[in-house]
């Protein structure tokens, strides 16, 4: 069987045991940014309930301008008010700078991406980057309660930066 | 409790509890995109484990740049192969149009984002239509595996589009 005939085969299971429909907008008014790494299982790490937020993920959990569409579709159309931002230690982004991931692609593929892969070089400073970047973005308006936190994923507990 | 010292208590009963140290590279060589909606548990849905599968999520789940940027750090630094791409019922964006969101906001904030929100009118449609986008880029070397899916909100079962 392959992987994905074998999660579709899971999620017949978990079709069986279904609890219902909930509400669209997300129950406890919070989104969440983290990274696409496979250990991080939000709902998992956080205690979250299926409802409760929204869940945006992509390489490193960093705030793109995708990353800024997607939180403002969160808090002006399905009313989201609280951000917490994660990233996480053991992260693939720090493994590479961007020039030399630029021109591997380049010589592969003989087209230059048109995007920054976004690479970083420190943890905690990302965090505080990505912070910056959604408080000054003039689309989302509410970042009064946005925090920052890294993810370990070798003991599973989180740590605020400040 | 402020929902996030709530969440921040959950993380601690978590760790205290937790399995320790996975292997950076996803163990299932698999990439899941889909939607930032609170009701799609992924690791549940598909009866992921910690450690299988990148999880890269946004607004509708559709593929942007930055979705492009993920999808190729996973597969070129992080060793996946496969792709599912999963759209759900009622999702928020079939609410809306992207001229008049874009507008609303320009009404808000004076500035008129330089982004499309996204939007969409018809969910198998645009499954396929990100499909399309992930097939025709340059960047991504492995889409022959790819498949898409919606998941549906009110019965926790996901059905393919071919």
């Amino acid at each position: 069987m392959s992987t994905t005939e074998e999660y579709l085969a899971n999620n017949e299971t978990y079709a069986a045991t279904f609890s219902g429909p909930l509400a669209l907008p997300p129950a406890r008014k919070l989104a969440i940014v983290t990274c696409m790494d496979a250990r991080i299982d939000v709902y998992a790490i956080l205690g979250l309930r299926r409802g409760d937020a929204h869940v945006i993920r992509n390489a490193g959990g960093v705030v793109t301008e995708d990353t800024v569409r997607s939180l403002t579709i969160s808090q002006r159309l399905l009313g989201t008010r609280k951000i917490m931002l994660i990233h996480h230690t053991d992260c693939g982004m720090l493994t590479f700078t961007d020039d030399e991931f630029k021109r591997e692609i380049e010589e592969d593929t003989k087209i230059r991406p048109p995007w920054a892969p976004e690479g970083f070089s420190h943890l905690e400073d990302d965090v505080l980057q990505s912070m910056r970047r959604i408080r000054v973005n003039p689309f989302i308006p509410h970042t009064g309660s946005l925090r920052g936190f890294v993810f370990d994923v070798d003991s599973g507990r989180l740590t605020e930066v400040k």
